[in-house]
């Protein structure tokens, strides 16, 4: 493993140091390793929290900030956080409205949620819970408890926290949430493996001539390992994938993101989405709003996560709104 | 090669196609594949232009916007663009102030603009050149023909852009920019190969345990080969040498950029970010804003650029100055 790092047992504390260091104008540790944001925000607004595993950087605590999370709570590489962390940060990011507690489907992350819920729900905090669960290579819309959150946190985070700015209440929050959750979709591809920063081990295997579709983001299999395909192949098989997971039909509007999980390029990820839109195009699908960038890596892993959400003007209206994160921020122009 | 790529002869303008459909709200294409700004500055300002070679996404183009870039002319992979679509980008982009020209020092793109030059002046064209070449492996300052332009010209951009955005004339933007240039510098290391995506060959080799220090954006050698080093070595090699070349002391201010090549994770450079603030603090130097992105890629290249900056409140100000591009966006508060 060839990789800019020093004890591995450290990661995790030096790289959110770090973090703070390169972005204190915008968040900051407090606590046990919480990343807040560094200008709070104002009295009677709800808050959002999420936890996670690290080793996916930028996610997810890199977009904590105005318009998207208030405390974020990284776990160890690729592990959730313990509770206790948790619990503290619903305490810390509560402004008196209550919080949304945005979670991923990933095993650790859902036992770690339980176990908040319970404890918050004996305390008696105002939070509620709202769980992701999109990735369309682990079955149906019909059972969701198959189906990995992958990036679709990510515009959630977006869509939930400008209405939270908004000062709508933590029901109108959640409800909206919901909305854009219930009509989000994500499927992803991996070309090469990424190796586990601790141990140095690679997460999977993959033969220099496949390329596997619906892979997990800690090297989980996919459902379909085959012979490495064009841009334009790649990009027709997943779109249609996730328009028929949404139910997308001519008139509809999209948003789509590609996230880069580590060394694709964009110039790919460019030439993908050009078909993207050229295939929705034909359907008479718009794609109103667009992004690719790396949003949540699986360490060095070659491949990429395709998401689309149909749009309404509601919530194209909240992705349009302003955000000030360390790496999504939205001028609201 | 794994890349998601079709016909390798139509890799750039398949990329700028799909980058012109993810990111329409804020760019367009326009002429023989110029990017330009989706909504055109105000009548009256000073006009940014660049260009330079494809396969370093988001670089160039992604800056194209509201406080940076106003028209970008991309090349080939790793190739300047002719003289001809450079000149029609001068003259569509003034807009009655005159335009800064920002090159890279590389041998294509300097002789690129050496006609282009000469041929705006034939023309009567309101046109001033800036050339970039901090990279810090070239050689000293006083020689700045052998040092290359590496990320530096991203946060230029910025400065110039914002001065722009003010209404500076084009002899008080070249000013602030010259200053910026001045006192800028960048060292890059790398830790594995990039394949060029026309060829599927790889521009360099690199054995298993070394990596090198001072490599250019095109596989061009470094100044030192060396065993793999933690990721604090790097950073206090690497950071004592720009402090060195800026001349940078105790009360200094500093920007600090990390800028991944492609498939070394944020993780790392947030790793190396934190020894960089440390060995900074240590010398009563104070890094005023930092950064750790994807701004200037070599393709799926392992390494980074690191790039320091001493600034004054003027420079800080157009630093923080707001900007609304798909790479890059402030928010002005």
């Amino acid at each position: 493993m060839k990789k800019f790092i020093n004890d591995p047992d450290n990661l995790v504390s030096e790289l959110l140091e770090g973090y703070a260091a390169a972005y204190a104008k915008k968040i900051k540790l407090e606590g046990n390793n919480l990343v807040v944001r560094a200008t709070p925000k104002a009295a009677g607004k709800v808050a959002i929290v999420t936890h996670g595993g690290s080793g996916h950087e930028p996610a997810l605590s890199g977009f904590v900030g105005e318009g998207m999370i208030d405390i974020s709570v990284p776990g160890e590489i690729f592990a959730a956080p313990g509770p206790p962390r948790v619990l503290d940060a619903i305490k810390r990011a509560d402004l008196g409205a209550g919080v949304l507690f945005v979670v991923l489907n990933h095993s650790g992350d859902v036992m770690t949620a339980n176990i908040v819920m319970e404890m918050a729900a004996k305390q008696g905090l105002n939070v509620k819970q709202i769980l992701t669960h999109e990735d369309v290579a682990g079955g149906p819309k019909s059972e969701p408890e198959n189906r990995r959150g992958l990036v679709g946190c990510v515009p959630l985070y977006k869509i939930a926290g400008a209405a939270a700015e908004e000062g709508r209440s933590l029901d109108e929050v959640l409800a909206v949430a919901e909305k854009f959750n219930d009509n989000m979709a994500t499927l992803a591809v991996a070309l090469t493996p990424a190796s586990h920063p601790s141990t140095g081990e690679f997460i999977f295997e993959l033969p220099e001539d496949e390329m596997e579709i619906g892979m997990g983001q800690h090297g989980e299999a996919g459902t379909g390992r085959m012979k490495l395909k064009s841009a334009d192949e790649t990009a027709e098989i997943m779109i249609n994938m996730l328009l028929a997971d949404i139910e997308a039909k001519a008139g509809d509007k999209l948003l789509v993101l590609l996230n880069g999980t580590g060394a694709t390029t964009l110039m790919e990820m460019f030439i993908v989405f050009r078909k993207v839109a050229q295939v929705c195009a034909e359907k008479g699908i718009e794609v109103v709003r667009g992004g690719c960038d790396e949003y949540l890596t699986v360490q060095e892993m070659a491949g990429f996560q395709m998401f689309a959400a149909k749009m309404d003007d509601e919530l194209i209206a909240l992705w349009d709104a302003p955000a000030d994160t360390p790496y999504l921020t939205v001028s609201g122009k």
